[in-house]
């Protein structure tokens, strides 16, 4: 290991045979933390090639169980976001192209910061099962084509044990290792296809377009040299994702969407990321014809049911999709409003996400238990303009304590311009 | 850490506290090795500025053990090698300079490799005893001027942890962390000024002229920045130094030197570093006088009746001095010829270190017990001619298996040439 370490750092390829022995090694114990670790800064500063990445990619995909969704019939086109405040994205994209006839076996997680990850969001329908068997879950696909449940068995565990030590050795911002730590999940979880939402802006780990593009190219390459294609969507996240923020609040807007009611940044993304899926699925061969297929789903009222469908095989309370007060719902509301008259020119991101989880809508260790009602919905987006005095945003509480902590970050978070102010654009590129 | 790995990672410098933070914590064991060797690998590809590796170099001196010499009268003036096969200059330069009046309290150590350490060639002479007593040690030099000893006390212990992980992490061959690991154990042992014997070739850890001088600019730099006179001798390492290697063979080389009859290159090399320990050491103030007062002392027999002082002050057998029957001696001897008539060519120092420790005379673990009176005589040096069949070098031996195995590693060594050859200059550079 010594001199595969020195390789590196000489800048040198490793052959597939060398990743195949560091990454079988890290795993087995054999090659200790502090050799993974400089090994990792090695390649922090001397970077991969496409070909070791996707060797890198295969052999964490392959370190422990693999899924094998090949009982399920048709192309397995998986999702997968670099995470967002507000991004309920999932929620919306599962159902919609489940309904289009695209198969969608989602195993999804917990996350920490911001709110909480797709489950959590998804128990906010009372009694939502996601803990499944593979029989169960495999099932459940074949007959009504969507099923959305926590990891089980032993998936990536290199891929496990190295993102932990990238976090204590300041080596996570390498993009070949973040590509091939996100591709490998994917590849592991069965997926034939893969669309990438890569988030850009203040709120997202990639913060210019450049940084994203260079992680969302090497991850696109990674799925050409594996054989899986992956498309590769590039989204703002300069301000939150839609208006809600917190649990049962974003699976509100989110069923919204699939209603044809939703936010016009939310609708955008999960059009364009259900269209590539349906392309990628075989479904479709023109995007303009998937995307239309999509809007026709969505006012049928196909795509809300789907999700519907969905809750209720997992047990959930599928009422709540059409009758929103079965939610848990916030005891306390307060409304932030403007302090003068002008132009919304930000909504930092990073404020809201913190102060929803100062709310307890999301969790800081995984130990927390999360509060499904609380959080912030944003009545004001980027660009609209607001009188003095008229609410900003209303932060659902239920604590008056809480309330009081998180008050100051969502006022924070916003800035008025007297002056015009251009917003993002919802969606950047498409690699 | 984990803010101090980016911090260095992304090219920037540490304050004097952090660099404090990093030694005190990896020390205490605060900082795991994996943050440290990512750390080193960060260090290895950034660098470090003069300021940031005199800090380190500082801390690493007091994270342990120091040595008080203050009771000794004068500037003590220490000396230090990067190693070398057939180095047995410490033995020269030691005796001579405490003959000039420059008190040499030095420690010294084992070594791996190669042949034995300082301290093993010491006990050539019977009853030499290397163990002494603070006290013991320092009254030793305050009497005679000069006393070497193994190193006692807890010494730079974070020296020592960082240099084990290094070891293993790929991340030896940063200069900053050379520099400061050398520097550091002068300083916590004692010295107020130093001379660096830095070896250039290919028997040396510095291949190139260029390396050696930037490890050299290091080394010097730091003793500026810590106030401590530093002085820099790059000196050729292609082949070995003087004739003899292993370990009673160069205690007689080293006596005959202080007798005035050793070898050009060691004699020159003896000279350069001990006439710029006298002007450091505040004894001469032009290098040409200081150099013409340590031929006289060799002249006189001064040199080597100090060093038969010494041997004698530790319990050693002075009169081998003077008698060298009184040395172990090897039973076998075999005699390496030439295969044809030529200039040699090259003597490649590697090759003859390996002999030497085949033969039995250095160790490559800690546990390995040496054979004083094993190894290799060259006859022959780079640029010299040698009809065919005439003697090249001498093996010395007291197995006749392992004397089998280390005889084509001596004859691999020497190159023969039909054109001449021209030497490597003795030394290259002071810096």
């Amino acid at each position: 290991m010594v001199d595969l370490i020195a390789k590196k750092r000489d800048g040198f390829e490793h052959s597939t045979e060398e990743i195949q022995f560091i990454v079988k090694g890290y795993t087995e114990g054999t090659i200790p933390d502090y050799q993974m670790s400089a090994w990792a800064m090695a390649v922090f500063w001397r970077g991969m090639t496409p070909r070791e990445t996707a060797d890198l990619t295969l052999a964490m995909a392959t370190s422990g169980d693999q899924i094998d969704l090949s009982s399920i019939n048709g192309i397995k086109v998986d999702k997968h976001s670099t995470g967002g405040v507000g991004d309920k994205t999932s929620l919306v994209v599962a159902p919609l192209v489940a309904a289009a006839g695209i198969p969608v076996a989602k195993m999804s997680g917990r996350g920490l910061g911001h709110s909480g990850g797709t489950l959590d969001k998804l128990e906010s329908f009372a009694g939502y099962q996601v803990e499944r068997s593979r029989e169960q879950f495999l099932q459940q696909v074949r007959e009504i084509g969507v099923a959305i449940i926590g990891q089980s068995g032993n998936l990536t565990p290199a891929d496990k044990k190295l993102y932990a030590l990238r976090d204590v050795t300041a080596t996570v911002e390498a993009v070949p290792l973040i590509a091939s730590s996100i591709m490998s999940k994917k590849i592991a979880a069965g997926a034939d296809a893969i669309v990438l939402d890569v988030k850009v802006g203040k709120g997202a780990f990639m913060k210019t377009v450049e940084d994203a593009e260079r992680l969302a190219s090497a991850m696109v390459e990674i799925g050409r040299q594996v054989g899986r294609q992956t498309v590769a969507v590039l989204s703002d996240m300069n301000q939150p994702l839609g208006f809600a923020v917190g649990n049962a609040l974003e699976v509100q807007e989110a069923v919204e969407t699939l209603k044809g009611d939703g936010p016009k940044d939310l609708t955008e993304l999960a059009l364009t990321v259900g269209s590539q899926m349906l392309v990628l699925g075989g479904k479709e061969t023109e995007l303009d014809v998937a995307r239309h297929k999509l809007e026709e789903l969505i006012a049928s009222g196909r795509a809300v049911d789907k999700l519907a469908e969905m809750v209720a095989a997992q047990g959930g309370d599928a009422q709540a999709v059409y009758d929103f007060s079965r939610f848990p719902q916030a005891s306390l509301k307060y409304e932030i409003t403007a302090v003068k008259a002008g132009y919304i020119a930000e909504i930092n991101a990073e404020n809201i996400g913190h102060a929803s989880v100062l709310l307890g809508a999301g969790r800081l260790t995984k130990e927390t238990k999360i509060d499904l009602a609380v959080g912030i919905v944003l009545q004001k987006k980027v660009g609209d303009f607001a009188e003095k005095g008229e609410v900003l945003a209303t932060v659902y509480a239920n604590q008056q304590k809480l309330l009081d902590t998180a008050r100051p970050e969502v006022e924070a978070a916003f800035q008025i311009s007297e002056s015009p102010v251009q917003a993002s654009p919802f969606i950047y590129k498409i690699i």
